[in-house]
C-alpha cells in the first residue's frame, strides 16, 4: 500500500511525525507538507505564484504552500505513482461539525477525494499534543480496516481522544454537529494605538446529541465521520424550482 | 433592507463596485472586503494575528484579511445592526462545481449563512469584467426576490453570464455539476535555476448536464444553487453503521 | 522632466496622491507603488515569486511586492524611458535618525540611486496626513531646485514638518541623528492563550543636537539629509588592518 | 561568553545549525531564528503584527518574523541575560558590495549593533552549503579572535569561500566593492495567461578592485568588513550646506 501524508500544521508537527512514523510499518509513505503552520488555510489553493518543493534530512518533502497546494502538486506531477490512500494529521485539536469547512487538515484530505483517491483526516480531540502516539496507533488501526464496505473513494473525517491508547473507546460513525455561533470579535489597541480586531472563540455546540461527532467524542470514543463534497441544498433546490417555474 | 457586502477579489474590484451600486438604489448597505485580492482564499480564517479595519473615500471598510474575516468581524462586532442580508461578490470568474470549495466569495457568503442569515454568492460566468454592469442588475433583481419560499436562512450561489441585460436568460434553479481531475501541474524553473511548480489549470467538466450549474450558465441562463454546509455524507454513515456495527 | 514616484504606503495612500498632484503640473510622471501597505519593507526585494503590475483607474501602475520590487521592475524593463529623477513617499511619518535604515519610503529611493538615478524621499514628521498638501507643495518646491551643486545621482532624505505651507521654516542641510535604544519588547496574550510579542516604540533621541534632521525639524524646518550606501566603516578598516597586520 | 546566533536561511539551515555546533564548544549559545526562510528581507521589522516564539526539539527557538524581529525581541526582552557578542549566518551564498543593503543576515547582525551589542554576519561566497563545516570552524576561529583592536561594538561582515579548511586563506580587512546595475527583469506568463515579471540576476561587479571584499574572495581569503549604519554623505552635506546657505 502506497499512502501519501499531508497536514496543516507544517511538515516539522508531532502530528505528522508520530502518524509516519506508525503508517511506515505498514506501507510505503511519502509526506508532502507545508512549510509552516497552516492552520485554518480551509481549501485555500495558490494561483498567483509558484510553488517549491524542498526535501528535509528525514525525507519529508515540504512546500512553500497550503496543504491543498501540497496534496494537488503531489498527485497532478510530482510523485511518480498515484497513492492507494492519502492521510492528513495528526491535527493539533479537535476538527468537528462546521470547523470542518475552516480546516486545512480535512482540505488536504479533501484534495485527494476530488482525485479520486480515498482520503482520511486525523484530527486529536484536544491541542498540545497529548498521547500523540495513542492517536498514531489508532490512526495505523483506522488504515489497516480500509472500509471495503465502503464504495470508493471515500474520505473519513476522524477525531481521536487524548487518551492512552488502551482507554480509547471504539470506532463510531458519526455525523457532523453544528455549533452556536462564534463569540464576538475582540477589540483592543496594538502597542502603537490603532484599533486591532482578533476573531473570537468558536461558538460552543448547539448540536452534539447522539449520532454526533461531539457526542462520540465526549465519551471517549474515536468519531468517524464520512465526508461528501456537493454543497448542495436538495430541499432548497426543489422548493426553489417550485417556486421560480 | 440592511445589506452587508463583501467579496474575494478586494474592495477596490470592478465587481464590488458594480454591485454596491446597484444596491444602493433599494437598501442600505455596508461594504466591508479584503484589502487585496485574496481569490482562492476559500474559508480561510485569521487565527494567529489580529487584523485591522480601514474606511476608503467611498465609504467602503477594507479589512487585511480574508473574505471569511471581513463577514465574521462584521457580523461579531464591527456592526451595530445586523443585515437583513449578505452578499458576495461579483466576482471575477465562474465558482461552480467543486470550484465552490476554493471560492473565497462563497466562502463570504457562507460564513454570514452559519450566523443564521441569508445570504447570496455572485459571480460572472467569465472573468475580466464585461458587461458587469449587467451583472449588477441581475443581482439587484434578484435580491428583490427574496426567496420567501426557502426557509430562511437561505445560501444561494449564483452564475451569471457576460451579456447585455436584455440577453441574460431567465433565472435556472440548478444543482452544482462535477469537473474532471485538474490539469497536472506546471513544472518550470525561476531565472535563479530553481525549480518551480504552478498549479495547473481546472479540469474539464464531466457533470455539466441538465440541472447543474454549468448546464444553465451554456445556456445564456442565470444559474441559481442553493447550497449547504453539512458535508457528513449520508449514504456512506449508513453503510459505515452496518460495516462497523 | 519624468519622474518615477512610489512609495511604501501603498498607491492609494493620501501621500502619494498629493505627491503625483503637486508633481504633475511641473514634470511627466508616472507612479508605480506597492499595492498596499509596506511601511517597515526596508529594501526587501522578491526573489522567490514572480510579481504582476496592474493599472489603477487613476492611471497609477500598483505591484504586488516591496516598495523596492517596484522601483527596480520600473526601472529594469517595465518603463520605457529612464526617468531623470525619482521621488518616494509622502510618507505617512517620519524617517529620521537610524530608522532610514527600516524605511521603505528611503529604500525606493535607494534602489533608484543604486541604478545612478538621482532619488529623493519625502516623509511627513508626524503620521496621520495633517497638512498633506503643504508637504505636497514642499516637496515640488525641492524639485524644482534640481540641486546641480551635488554631483549626479544623488539621494536625499526629505523630512516636513505638518504645518501649513507659510509656516514651513527654510531647507536645512542636516546629518542623520541617532536614538537610543527601542523600548521593551511588548508581550501579551492571544485570545486563544498563546504568548506573543510586540516590538515596542522606538527609543528616544540620543544624537538631536544641533546639525540633526531631529533638530531641524523640532524648529520647523525641512531637514535634508543627502546619502549614501557604502556601509563601510572607514576608521575601522584601518584599525583593522593594523590588528590583523 | 554568551552568544545570541540568529540568521535569514531559517532555523532549519545547514548554516546556522554549522554555526551553532562549532559555537556551542567554546561559548554559551542560544538561537533566535526565523521559521522558515526570509532572504532578502533586509532590515524589515514587523509592527503591524505580534510575532510568536517557539522551542524546537533541539533547543533553537523560531520567530514566525523576520531576522530583524528575532534579534530585536531577543535583546528587548526574550532573552535574561544581554549577550556578549551576537552572529548570524552561516549565510547561503555571498552577502558582499551593495547586495549587504538587502540582506537579512547583515540585518540581523545590524540590529544587533544598533543595541550596543558587537556582531558578525557570516556568509559562505557560494550557495549550496558545500564545505559549510568547513566555514564554521572559519567563524568559530574569527569569533574567538575578539577584535580588541576595534572600538566596541564593532559590526563585521564576513564572506568565506567555499574550500576544505585547509585550504582557506587568511584574513583579510575589506571595503565594500560595488556591483554594476541589476540584469533586465525577466517577463513572462504564468499558466493563467498573466504577465509576470521575475527580480533579474545582480549584476557583474563594477568595484572589485583590491581592498574589496569581491577580490580577496576571489583569491580565497576570508573577506572582513567593518560596516556602520550611518548613511550620511558627509561630502554632499558639506556641498549643500554651501548651496543652500
Amino acid at each position: 500500500m502506497r499512502i501519501l501524508i499531508s497536514n496543516d500544521d507544517g511538515y516539522l508537527a508531532p502530528g505528522i511525525n508520530a502518524l509516519a512514523e506508525a503508517l511506515s510499518t505498514v506501507a510505503d509513505i511519502v509526506v508532502v507538507a507545508p512549510d509552516s503552520n497552516r492552520s485554518g488555510a480551509s481549501n485555500s489553493l495558490s494561483l498567483d505564484r509558484p510553488l517549491s518543493v524542498s526535501k528535509a534530512a528525514n525525507g519529508f518533502y515540504f512546500v512553500n504552500g497550503t496543504p491543498t497546494d501540497c496534496v494537488h502538486i503531489a498527485l497532478t506531477g510530482m510523485l511518480d505513482a498515484r497513492p492507494d490512500l492519502v492521510v492528513s494529521g495528526i491535527n493539533n485539536g479537535q476538527n468537528m461539525g462546521d470547523d470542518t469547512l475552516y480546516s486545512g487538515t480535512v482540505a488536504a484530505a479533501t484534495e485527494a477525494y476530488l482525485f479520486g483517491i480515498p482520503a482520511i483526516a486525523f484530527s486529536q480531540v484536544h491541542g498540545g499534543w497529548a498521547e500523540v502516539e495513542s492517536a498514531a496507533r489508532v490512526a495505523r488501526d483506522i488504515v489497516l480496516r480500509r472500509f471495503e464496505m465502503l464504495e470508493s473513494p471515500f474520505l473519513l473525517n476522524v477525531n481521536i481522544p487524548n487518551l492512552p491508547y488502551e482507554q480509547i473507546g471504539p470506532l463510531v460513525p458519526t455525523r457532523l454537529g453544528r455549533r452556536h455561533q462564534s463569540e464576538p470579535v475582540i477589540r483592543g489597541q496594538d502597542p502603537r494605538g490603532r484599533e486591532i480586531f482578533w476573531i473570537g472563540a468558536p461558538g460552543a455546540c448547539r448540536d452534539a446529541g447522539e449520532g454526533t461527532d461531539f457526542h462520540a467524542t465526549s465519551k471517549g470514543c474515536v468519531s468517524v465521520t464520512p465526508l461528501q463534497v456537493d454543497l448542495t441544498h436538495r430541499d432548497q433546490l426543489d422548493l426553489l424550482r417550485r417556486g421560480l417555474g
